[in-house]
């Protein structure tokens, strides 16, 4: 039966791996790189990082090249529910391609289980039929937990919830009671009150690791053109952020 | 100045433990055990494995006992609060006892940021002013995530957000999706639908590990069962479930 391992490898900084990552990692003997082409070179290069530092032997590197998508769709879900099936399509292909035993694994950026396609493109490989093997999943840190961190925060009031949710439903709408990521557009700026505080950081873990906070209104276009000015230096920008009404 | 590590180091499985914690563990002098009197005895040979496992040298362990507190009060923010309030004044005793050029450290289960008073504590110690030191947090896996990779579940839905909550609260606003912990009571017989998927796990990545999943409706009662005969077993149990409305 093949094998394979979904292995979370925190998300940014290496040292954020597990022993079980590590464990897993030293197993592995095909290491699937999905979408390798439209990846920043520093995401890579933590992930080779991470590799090189623990891994000890021989693997072999496969890159799964990823099909174009629609960035700009009218149909969220439709595009992405096809795009997860080319992914799937182009994986099993890979997958078959390997003796049957042998592992393979992906390595996911922060955890596998908080907004990211892995594992449904991997249910979708399954559900296709053509293939059978075993899989596993190590959890990661995620950027989330990186942010609480750097700013030693707890994410929840005492006995209240935590609700994480993306730029776009931020939009949709507005709380002032939530950890945001997949933000592209400053969604912080539509919400309302004078009593939110906001937590934001950016390459969280690297070496370009930028933090800031404060109340909202008052540190909202320092936040704002902070990141413009990151994001052109840079080419691109990841930042995640907790809001917080103060009672 | 004195220096403080606050450390996540899993919920159980002592392979989930980051390399950043161990590197951090291994800088430590004085390992601060807060509240050691009521712990599970399993909990404490969590954290002892993981020490005795990855740490070199020699390190000093204080216990700091923990104050009473109102288990069924009243007004449950106004006890939580003079609970910190005792708590934090017996840690800055066993902090000030400690030469001042030494590192302490306290192991937090799972991730600090996550349902843990450990943050709130030590900003107490630092507010009340007679003690300054500086201190930094070290994430940890936390039990939701130890349960999505155990599951192999995505904790959001495509592009939707993720909601983590308590039985208390879950009872008082019932709904079908949400990450629900600390939930003493099954909670989830109180959400109404048909169309409800539960992913249940007890004791996550420790020997007595147990999972169930299903339609919430068809499997309930097996869950309420199961739990109070390992709750009866073991004397105790800890558990945390993701409900999702199918579409
Ligand atoms: C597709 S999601 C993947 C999340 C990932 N699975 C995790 O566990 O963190 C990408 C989003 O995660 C956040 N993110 C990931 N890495 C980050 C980092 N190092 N610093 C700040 N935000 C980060 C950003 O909000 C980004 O838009
Ligand atoms: C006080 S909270 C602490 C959470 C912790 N900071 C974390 O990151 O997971 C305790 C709750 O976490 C959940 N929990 C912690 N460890 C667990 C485990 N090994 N298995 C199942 N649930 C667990 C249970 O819902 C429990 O009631």
């Amino acid at each position: 039966m093949r094998k394979l391992s979904v292995i979370g490898i925190g998300a940014g900084d290496p040292d954020q791996v597990t022993v079980q990552a590590i464990k897993a990692m030293n197993l592995v003997d095909v290491f699937f790189v999905i979408g390798k082409g439209a990846e920043k070179q520093e995401l890579v290069d933590v992930r080779t990082g991470i590799l090189d530092s623990h891994v000890d032997g021989e693997y072999r590197i496969v890159e799964v090249a990823d099909p174009p998508r629609d960035r700009t769709p009218d149909d969220y879900k439709g595009v992405v529910d096809d795009w997860h099936d080319r992914r799937a399509e182009v994986l099993e292909k890979h997958f078959a391609a390997v003796p049957d035993d042998e592992i393979g694994a992906i390595l996911v950026w922060g955890d596998p289980s908080l907004y990211d396609s892995t594992l449904r493109i991997v249910e979708r490989v399954l559900a296709r039929g053509n293939l059978s093997f075993a899989y596993t999943v190590v959890p990661g840190i995620t950027s989330v937990q990186a942010l609480a961190a750097r700013h030693r925060i707890v994410l929840n009031a005492i006995g209240e919830p935590v609700h994480i949710t993306t730029g776009r439903k931020l939009r949709d709408e507005p709380t002032g009671n939530a950890v945001v990521m997949l933000d592209a557009d400053c969604s912080f700026t539509a919400v309302a009150g004078d009593d939110i505080h906001i937590w934001w950081g950016a390459y969280l873990g690297m070496a370009d690791e930028v933090l800031i906070d404060g109340n909202l209104r008052e540190v909202e276009d320092d936040i704002v053109r902070t990141r413009a000015t990151l994001r052109d230096r840079k080419g691109w920008i990841m930042d995640t952020y907790l809001l917080r009404q103060q009672m």
